[in-house]
């Protein structure tokens, strides 16, 4: 009998945790739940026979590399900087790791003794990153087998809110990390297009949303990521003319946040002592002392409009209401005030889109293809975004224990032995991509 | 015979050097001048025979040590990161340090164990910070011990070039680091204004510079400095309305400034293969693909305006000329160009100006004060910024010899036992305050 050791049991490891407990029952499997916190591992089996939850401090090395030696797979759903340790053990015992994080550079420094010992570390295997890797690839890969030239490749992704469930003017609620939401964009912005490099600074990326179009959804803002070259050589289009990956919202979403970003609200560098200031005392605190009221001071310095105002105004930071926080960043103060504000309701429904656009020159003509996922949660646990962060790390667990993943080394899902299986079970799962050709 | 150790032989040296070496030769003291380039040290000895120069990489920890036990003192005109080490070697050996660089958190957690050897670590003894605690401080003194309320307290300082010296349209030149004009300001700037606390985020901060009035001089641009408010507790003002640090420029640099902030060329957190770009290319990667000129999309994004337009022109940044680097981050490439353009020559002036003001209410009446400094240079090698960073450290370092501060831990000049007597010296040297009130 194989263990598979889950470390990690919150929010987006709902339905990975589910899969490999059926999965486990039938196939004579036993999973080891480890978190910080124990009854939370346990209320996440469901008191399943084929399951343990152990209370597992990731810091206790000991009791981690007795769990890592007496497993086969390793899945980690930890923060992305927690991952490092466990990689460690799993090289030095020869088990698979399995993760839904950015390969770091201590992971990338693991490849050659992962090789060594017969290991797989596989990263990059969740939505975003994780299914975009893969349906891109699956496209391109099959473009090129066509003879197609691949010119522009833009993708999109967005963890957004069902529409029956929008119930604030932003359209927009947490289904993941608030922090790194309220954090997101806080690089230079780098991308490919028409064969020029092009770089957004912070301070002019939310004002600089382009608008894209979902068969059948309509359209949705979209801000670029951090590093879209990145992505250029490990997807083989060395001679793309566009490339740029980005981050969807709702409309008028990036105009209210270039409010935030304009006044300095996303800043997490250093804490204000905030016992004697109001929200409104605080914007204000941003803004020079003149004549103006706060509104056109906002309307002069931050580009608030009429469209962005109405967004502003639900946040509850214009209120002159006391801030109850030890001294906190901005980022922190804002964070707080929109956790209230934008909380997934128990019967809240979210909504994962992503979208790949290429444009491609086959047989002479020029082609577009569109690509688009759109996944609805169930409610605030079953959401979309733990659907799709989990099950695709989760299938991949499960090929490592059927032993059918021969890949050896740290690696991301760009080939075909990966992403032909692991698309294939997500389809009858549910998560389906559309195309459109024209 | 006393030793004193000088550490770095660089350009702001050069009139610690020269004081030095005149009071060990008629004081029976010797001079060790350590720097990891020999023959530079050699050259700024002018063949004292009461000086001796050694080569030191400062890594070298036997020799280190071995040079801060056989001296007295030890000024250390390295970088600000570089001084730490040498610190603990002061400490351990029971010897004193001066430095003209901010306590840094690691010097700070050194004061115990400094007041428990007897060892005085004195940092913040050059121009700014130095000559600005130390006439601040008398100032602020003396008002207080006349009986008056300080309300408000703005002190700004700029290393510039001397009028006559002055053939750009920037009327700038590098008299010191070049790296940190590039990279100045890129945190919240924060202080106090009329008692409400104020932030102003990078992207606002040269937009948002002040108009100060320099008796006799002229006016300047002057933007905040990042963090005022820490002055507030050392320098006894707890119960003040308005407390501002700032840089001065010439008029219209920040105007200007704020372009390249706008369009992100003072970003240095990631690199860009400059291989097949122009500078021109550049400043277009930085701007969206649409159907104005690059002068008017400039105008249109980053708020270049007539009155900028020839500086940034000036500059070279809009020619349409190769960059001749290897991957180099935009503040790199940015400072490549800047000091071919802003180059101190040999016989050109440097100008450094400090200017304090202060709101006091004293016997029922408002009064102001502006308490101003101008230094100018000789040339390019004794220049007024080697001057005033250079003598305050150069006073102290005698003052110790002689054992006349008693002050032990880690220390910055705020009071009365360590300004007055090094102001005075100052003044005779020629770096001397004129004040007005109204």
């Amino acid at each position: 009998m194989q263990n598979i050791l889950i470390i990690g049991a919150g929010r987006s490891a709902t339905f990975l945790i589910e899969y490999l407990l059926k999965y486990s029952s039938s196939n004579n499997c036993h999973v080891i739940l480890a978190d910080s916190d124990l009854s939370l591992a346990k209320s996440k089996l469901n008191q399943s026979k084929h399951a343990t939850a152990v209370e597992l401090n990731i810091d206790n090395e000991g009791l981690r590399k007795e769990l890592v030696r007496s497993s086969s797979v390793i899945v980690s759903m930890l923060p992305a900087h927690m991952h490092i340790n466990v990689a460690k053990d799993c090289v030095e015992f020869g088990k698979h790791l399995v993760t839904a994080s950015y390969v770091s550079d201590a992971m990338r420094e693991l490849n050659e003794t992962a090789i060594k010992n017969d290991v797989l570390l596989l990263n990059e295997i969740g939505l975003d990153p994780g299914i975009d890797h893969m349906s891109a690839m699956k496209i391109i890969h099959d473009l090129k087998e066509q003879g197609a030239k691949i010119n522009s490749f833009k993708s999109f992704c967005g963890g957004l809110v069902a529409p029956e469930s929008i119930d604030n003017p932003w359209a927009y609620k947490f289904s993941w990390n608030p922090r790194n939401v309220i954090l997101a964009g806080q690089n230079t912005a780098q991308y490919l297009e028409n064969n020029a490099l092009k770089f957004v600074p912070y301070s002019r990326l939310f004002a600089t949303s382009e608008t894209i179009n979902v068969d059948g959804l309509g359209t949705f803002d979209a801000y670029a990521n951090r590093d879209s070259l990145s992505y250029q050589i490990p997807y083989g289009l060395e001679n793309i003319q566009t490339i740029l990956r980005g981050t969807l919202r709702q409309n008028p979403y990036c105009k209210a946040w270039n409010v935030f970003v304009q006044l300095g609200l996303c800043d997490d560098s250093y804490k204000i002592d905030v016992s004697h200031l109001t929200y409104k005392k605080l914007v204000e605190s941003f803004l020079p002392n003149d004549d103006l009221s706060l509104i056109e001071k906002l309307q002069k310095y931050c580009a608030l409009d009429n469209e962005s105002l109405p967004l502003i105004k639900y946040t509850g930071i214009l209120d002159d209401t006391q801030i109850n926080l030890k001294p906190s960043s901005p980022a922190e103060i804002l964070q707080e005030l929109l956790e209230r504000n934008w909380k997934l309701m128990p019967h809240d429904k979210d909504m994962i889109v992503m979208v790949h656009e290429f444009e491609y020159e086959l047989n002479g003509k020029n082609n577009k293809l569109q690509s688009s996922l759109v996944v609805k949660g169930e409610d605030s646990k079953y959401t979309a975004m733990a659907k799709t962060v989990g099950l695709p790390a989760a299938i991949a667990v499960k090929l490592l224990i059927e032993n059918r993943i021969t890949l050896r080394g740290v690696h991301i899902p760009i080939m075909p032995e990966l992403y032909n299986t692991i698309l294939l079970e997500l389809e009858s799962l549910g998560i389906e991509f559309k195309e459109k050709i024209s």
